[in-house]
């Protein structure tokens, strides 16, 4: 359950209107980097986090600041369209070049459908989405999700950063970028805890690397004609997980065989000519097991 | 500029057909960490690089093969559809239960729309989009996103393998498997050589360290009440980057004002008492600047 | 700012896993109408009301509590996945009905993307958008929304609750039901009492009812040929608003001209015969204004 | 079956042409709230109707009119497009501020994609999809969808009313919002009679309310820290529905238990330490029932 | 404007309800080749249509058709979902695998949304979108999407035709594919037409073919290594069009450069090592025109 | 399996850089009818195609091709976003008229998400998505959807090259141009052959010719008002395939029954005064087959 402090985590006044850049802002609301992703991101993991204890408890901590966070964007992005000319007609915005070129980079939905305030959309007005978000409940592939999402947020506040010379804007970006930084480190130490506890490896998931063709887990396939490919650390000398060397494959010839598809389902009327003759069926498990039984003693 | 070898990079050959795990496979083709959202992640970041040499030659060998992992899964999807029972009747398939239980979990659009082919959707029937990949020109934070998704891919692929006991189908994701594991491991070295050559550091971007409010880059907020928090690594000590102390605040206590939204514009019909007063207007620059000396000159 | 309880609102414990209605309860979480959609619609109606006192005290009350709901409902998903056959191969679910048609029912992301847990999506695999939430800051558009979401929300889970009798997740059902029950009536008595405090009146928004074509206001147009459309109180009488009488226009002739396009650009490659001759331009302000003074003086 | 009048229903002729105005009409034509809802919204709602009579027939009538209404603002947005620099270069744009400023607030896709004519999308370039509608059965929740939906529509309407000075335009609207009040009265009254012919409540749907439990059907729980969500009529006194009781509780005490996820699934590859056992199964129904019986017999 | 007459235009009365079919027919009202996209598509066609006349009445008398055809696929479903087992649990479900097997392959917002009714979405649950429909102004291009459309239209229905062996809904079926084959002529012969009428030719848009580079517009080029592409006619010989002759070219080079990204902008953190210098900036046409003429002016 | 030439297959190099136009170009990558989508399309086709020889080559060559053509225009938007003024503030944009026009047409998310490069997404933002191709497995249909494809891929390109006056762009599109010619007549070309060879006809798919209801295969029903719909070719006289003859109904009487739905499931509370009586339930096939069978012999 939640509660809620009316107050916000950190100030978000700007020092004047600018309808432009709460246009842009709305990147770190609604974006695939923004704060909606990361709350909504968190929330979902540590929901689905299957071992009570420090993890989890962190994890709901973050996920719990980040709902602040829109909640402090989109009190900035209200407070940026504060008297903006959402409804100049377009013969003013026309007549006037510094009226008109406001006007033509503003989101207009900002007006239309928000009556001045915040979208739960991005930079480009697109909703913000649930496929935006992963809580795989593997931790290691999920706080590796997070470093990502942490480190695009960081690179993008820095854009928006130096798109704005408002002072109270800064200072509210000077935290969020703070916060960032904190938090790249946060999971980059939960992934290395995650290692030393023993809970998982290098590589997500832990398993199955006995039963994975090994010899495939070796070279970078060289299928690029840039002959700089083979001089990092990736085309030879051991890998990061300790167990595989790297290698780089520059004669690189196909494994399987020529691609095609199986004759087709004549009541589906694709185009064919006959040459690969009847389709077989599946396997549909009737040779054993209940229903196979069934059949037999049934018909 | 691409060239195409009719030969798949692996076999795909399943032993039997299998219509239910076909749509299972669907979400390595078209999910959010399938080989659609790596191969276009991968060209996408290839073409926005900005320094030839290594890292780019790098991305764009591996971009190349992903290309030819679509190829492979997509041609698995087709082979496992063959004979499926696509056009049993709603009839026949509730009067036998092996046949029903199939037509229940296929996916519908395979046959209605691609005539028993695969999809450029997830396993839900959900098409894959450009939201899902990120080329942001910041390579550490680029290369992140990049070991995020090798390993969701190879999360998503173990759990896939254990869904089927078909040894072609095994065959395929034992490859699949190892090329995941190289990727982690590859992603990996490439972000720790982005270090070494100077170009990034531990947090992404490397910038703006200085100018952001470095007392709020230290301590988790305790905003959950989970006890177990603060007994991780990352409530005291170093933190990864060499330059924060980790922290952990209990006395959690905003520090911004009452979340509040300005005066609305009258003419966009907000319900408003008039509390606030009237909106102020931005500052359009018009003090100072071409347009400024225009307004002052002209009228 | 937020703040989070470990326990959960309502207790959200089934009798048993069910897989099949796991799938199912997707829809209360990331549906149009589901705990997602109130939990972001109200936090931005919140954080874009214009006035501080009881309507946004109000609304942040609710929304905080739908936060809790998202958790209530996703962490019965999770516990009702417990022990699912989702690694089940197809071959054994075919070979036994029970199970395969089980594994045909089941939401497949649940097993694949999120390893047996929650969603951010409706009950057809779907993902939560922002375009779901309406936050105009006109209260009685927006209270009306949220009566809506309400009813909406309560006629989904009355269905839901006819398809399970377990007794556990009944339980929460009735919790939400009650809660649904609540809310209707009280963003029903939030409109009267909008209406009572002289902000809004019948119509939204109580503006513009002089300068609108009020001849128009009055009459539905019988457009389709039911013979019944007439019999109801929309058809005679006052309207709710107090300023209106209802008619019914079973004369129902067009008013405007007939539709047409206008002459194409000729750049644009419209296929075009010349028929309606060349294309006027746009009204661009140049004739007053800065910038027709500017062309004057310059050119 | 439907026919066509080649007449708009009501005039939709601009003074002039105004390429900038012609994007935020969109919204009208394909927002969340636009005319393509509404239309979609009443066609399924009138197709869902269980009871032939006047309900549906009002449904119909409206819903007709609505597709003239798509073609009203489609034709607008044409002639507004009429004569648009729209293949005016950068260079061009840039060098002459008026032409610049218009070219920079145009939607692009009205002239690549539509050849200077509208488009099936909002006034962010977003399309229209079906997610927008909702059609239940429960007349209930329809109409009080439906009074959301014109209530939000002729917002939209009247804040677009503001941002245009062309009498043609304005003309137009003036029919719009008179159409919108109309049907804002009509859905009102239309659900008054629901409840008076005994079909509907005032809860939606009319339905376990002896179910549900009741003593949480009472109060708001007062979660955020504004001080004044207790001043309204919503805090005590009886409830629209004449059933119950207004509370605000204070004392807001989770009910539930700690939020958890079961053991998971070990073939899901979940990070676990195994400190909550093993998952339990789902019940299957194999204990009575037809399966049930044959697995006794047949294994 | 529309009128609605409430018969259908063909009858839509299954035999017997059937729920699975249920679903499989959503493809027809929401997908992408379904009812609602030659709806919308002709009626903006027709709006969108720059000549009075043949071309635009045939348009609005086909679109004015399509929505009737949503009609009745949309009461066939309708139709279908009668008494479906919608609300019986899963262990019913399971414990009759002929209920099993239909509950697993039912829509389940069909009955959790609509409330046993028709969805504007497709058989995999995605909603209709306007993306999905074409309407540039060319009608050349245009027709071609409709021949696509209605060919697709015509696959899908026809695989539909063969999932049922219902006697009312393939009498319904026929009728559908019988107006699916006349309107694929029907466009055929409007293609046909524009041509003889002389306002388009082989190629959309009859234009800039002097401009093109014409000795690209001749080979195919052999980028995949399968023998036999350059066995068919367009390999050699004449092009359709009459101005070009085919060419199949294996000896293929590129002619470009190596494709690089230039400097980047430092304000924007794109990893960099300054090997390729510092950027320069574009042309934004202060040179001449007004803009420039004002920089002279005042600075 | 595929392999990459670092070489563009043609030269992508403006003059100067141009943001503007590199927001419109986008269009050529990521919209419905860009180069992703032939790209993907093709691709699909050509794994899902069930003949080898001429056709499937063919199909391989084209899609290999295409994806460099994503290349060549992703290069080219990188280039043209050179030193663009991405970052430059509000107030600077304001000042000056003629950045100011400039920052309001570009697209912020090539700035902010990809660091200056190009988007996986259309002119207007949004994300290119699956949805956009088809690989129905008939060919007839498929070329058809191609012929669509590259026609609209023609018009949409001569635009983009009427909105610029850079020679380099320009040469580039002179190529794409041609590309667009050659590939229209190739796929008319393909589709002759089909129809030549025997595998297809005119009517997609070549089946249910004699099942469907050949009366209403001939007449265009005249629904809409215009009277110039039958003074074209198709109005009479002999179809395109030879079949039918064409016709024109203008006396359109509906042949169906009155559109209705059935009564409905009390338990998913729609709405019902109980008029129609209870609703009758499905056939699910157990009076036959193996389930029936066990059903009589356990029961």
């Amino acid at each position: 359950m939640f509660r809620h402090d009316s107050r916000l985590q950190f100030a978000a006044k700007p020092d004047k209107p600018d309808p432009l850049y709460a246009r842009k802002l709305q990147e770190l609301i609604g974006g695939a980097y923004g704060e909606m992703t990361v709350t909504m991101q968190y929330l979902f993991q540590g929901w689905n986090c299957r071992m009570p204890g420090k993890y989890k408890d962190l994890i709901m901590d973050v996920a719990t600041e980040e709902i602040g966070h829109v909640e402090m964007i989109a009190t900035m992005v209200a407070r940026l369209l504060e008297g903006a000319p959402a409804t100049a007609t377009s013969k003013a915005a026309a007549a006037d070049p510094v009226v008109g070129s406001v006007i033509g980079g503003m989101d207009v939905q900002q007006a239309i459908v928000a009556g001045g305030g915040p979208l739960p959309s991005d930079s480009n007005g697109y909703p913000w989405n649930g496929r935006y978000i992963v809580a795989s409940g593997n931790l290691l592939a999920d706080f590796r999700a997070n470093v990502s999402a942490e480190a695009h947020g960081r690179v993008q506040t820095a854009r928006l950063y130096q798109m704005t010379d408002d002072a109270g804007v800064r200072d509210m970006l000077k935290f969020n970028l703070a916060r960032d930084t904190l938090h790249q480190n946060l999971w980059i130490q939960a992934i290395a805890e995650l290692q030393a506890d023993g809970l998982e490896g290098t590589v997500a998931p832990n398993a199955l690397l006995d039963e994975e063709h090994a010899e495939h887990a070796t070279s970078v396939w060289h299928l690029s004609d840039g002959e700089h490919g083979q001089e990092g650390g990736w085309a030879s000398g051991p890998q990061p997980d300790g167990r595989h060397e790297f290698g780089y494959l520059t004669d690189t010839e196909p494994l399987g065989d020529v691609a095609s598809a199986p004759p087709p389902d004549p009541a589906l009327y694709a185009t064919y000519d006959g040459s690969q003759g009847e389709p077989r069926g599946p396997a549909l498990g009737t040779e054993a097991g209940l229903a196979g039984k069934l059949k037999d003693k049934l018909t």
